[in-house]
């Protein structure tokens, strides 16, 4: 009998998360929810039913596990308390400053209804918060780094677009190299924001626009583009369907430290992913993370979890016996 | 009130925990214990006692938490399950096959006294089975990699010595630059043992020594040698001290994955660690454990445990609500 899983929004998460129930044999997808209408919804998987978001709590009996889909603005910190309360719920919470208020408000409402949470499952946050406490616990001694890229940003993009005169736009993080040579090297630099990162972005402006002007707005955006050192790519409407369409993302988690009774010893960790498929990656990790919570929830766990409360072992589908035996 | 650690047994990975412990204030050094006459043993610790292994069973009291830092030959699969009905312990169990049948005896012996045991910590068994793990999770669609070094492995040191005519040795697993970069790239290679590792080995010899058999020795040496490329060279016992006298290492696990509904995505998992001092870096990771089997321990866990079934969270000092704000 396999775990029950079901889809609250259908984008590219949601998307991304019907796929990797693929690879996984003990899931199933059970339904999707969607705020469009049904009718207008045709998804991947044949015999599953699409539903109206408004009727998923006459499905409370059919799903184990509720993976909440949408964005982080505005949807998420709506919808995840609202159905912690009736489901086994994971989203993918990534307004990092955010989340502890988020967390309240799950735990809150998966304690009044007896059910389990977990927030802020993905890659960052994510796989690379867990490198960030995994390191810093064996490395007192030490320093963190978190590069990100080469990868599309959507905010900064969607920032781009709001642009008069924009058409359409794609931002990429990129990170410098040299700055990531010089952690690697074992030596602990102060970095400042422009020296970690630089964004390049592809514009496609409305003819006649003002392209200076354009430009100029990007590269002074204050907390977007402002701090950093900017390039900035006019291209028509094709070359960027052409050459732009992925969603790519990636990055490292670094730590630098110091260990020996005169610290006199380098040791370094680094976590690095290279992504082609920013939201397949970060559906793969929930979907993970949805296995763990259904097994806390049978064993009566309840209120709000993140994956730094997560036995890594409850992740995977192999038997601890298994995992002992092959993994460790 | 700190946490009261013992050690149980004083070499490089004894002298690594009493180094580390000094680098986490919520941790104390209560006591080492030797199975050499303690009047022969000097610590860097001052105050704390130096007193024999056969008297451990004394300091029931006085101990929270008992690292043992003995070999994994002889010394662990003896005095683990003999220490685990009697202490909270830790060890760095690290012989792979023998993994289940050790797991299994500190598992009876740690019920018998109603004690948590925790084996097999360090970097690998460890924080690389912990990546293999995680990334085997995430992406069931893949294919794991483990690149160890460059490093030195005591083990290839030790079979070297035990050739005629030889007085020292230190030998270094070296990865296969291209085999990394092929993975790294997204390929999902095939690789043989020889592709993946070379074996570089600095022999001193006795003068006189026939240096041709010593090389074919070594060369041919079944499991250790035979099926690497292998390299010797002969030096004097003043190199080896000058300039082979640390205890570096290091490696790399890497999972490539595919998602997507057909596959068409890439993705890429990499934990890489480059250390100054493998005792030191394993020490590390050891009493960031000792603090999680302290804390399972307080909540009424009993048995044995390895790192796949801490959370994470158990293995920093910082609190809870700490973590989720400044690393989630």
């Amino acid at each position: 009998m396999s775990i029950r899983i079901g889809i609250y929004g259908y984008g590219n998460l949601g998307r991304g998360v019907e796929s990797a129930i693929r690879q996984n044999p003990d899931l199933s997808l059970a339904a999707v929810f969607t705020r469009r209408d049904p009718k207008d919804l045709k998804i991947q998987t044949e015999g599953v039913p699409v539903l109206s978001a408004g009727d998923v709590l006459s499905f409370k009996d059919e799903i184990d596990v509720m993976i909440l889909c949408g964005g982080s603005a505005t949807d998420l910190p709506e919808q995840t308390p609202s159905l912690a309360e009736h489901f086994c719920v994971i989203d993918s919470f990534d307004t990092h400053k955010r989340i502890p208020e988020h967390f309240e408000r799950v735990d809150a409402a998966a304690k009044a209804g007896g059910k389990l949470g977990v927030i802020s499952v993905g890659w960052d946050p994510g796989m690379f918060s867990l490198a960030r406490l995994y390191s810093s616990a064996i490395l007192p001694c030490g320093k963190d780094y978190t590069f990100w890229g080469k990868g599309v940003s959507q905010g900064h993009s969607d920032a781009i677009r709001r642009i008069e005169g924009v058409l359409d736009a794609r931002q990429y993080t990129v990170p410098v190299e040299e700055a990531i040579a010089a952690v690697r090297s074992g030596a602990c630099p102060e970095l400042s924001t422009r020296e970690k990162h630089t964004r390049e972005c592809y514009v496609v402006a409305k003819e006649g626009a003002d392209l200076a002007r354009i430009e100029h707005e990007i590269k002074t955006m204050p907390n977007y583009f402002a701090d950093y050192d900017t390039t900035v790519h006019f291209i028509s409407s094709e070359e960027l369907a052409r050459e732009h369409s992925g969603i790519p993302h990636g990055g490292s988690v670094l730590r630098s430290g110091k260990t020996g009774f005169d610290l006199e010893n380098a040791e370094l960790i680094e976590f690095r992913l290279k992504l082609d498929s920013n939201p397949e990656f970060t559906a793969s990790v929930i979907v993970a993370a949805a296995r763990a919570a259904y097994r806390m929830a049978k064993r009566g766990e309840v209120g709000c979890r993140t994956l730094f409360d997560i036995p890594p072992a409850y992740l995977s589908p192999l038997s601890d016996d298994e995992l002992r035996r092959s993994l460790l």
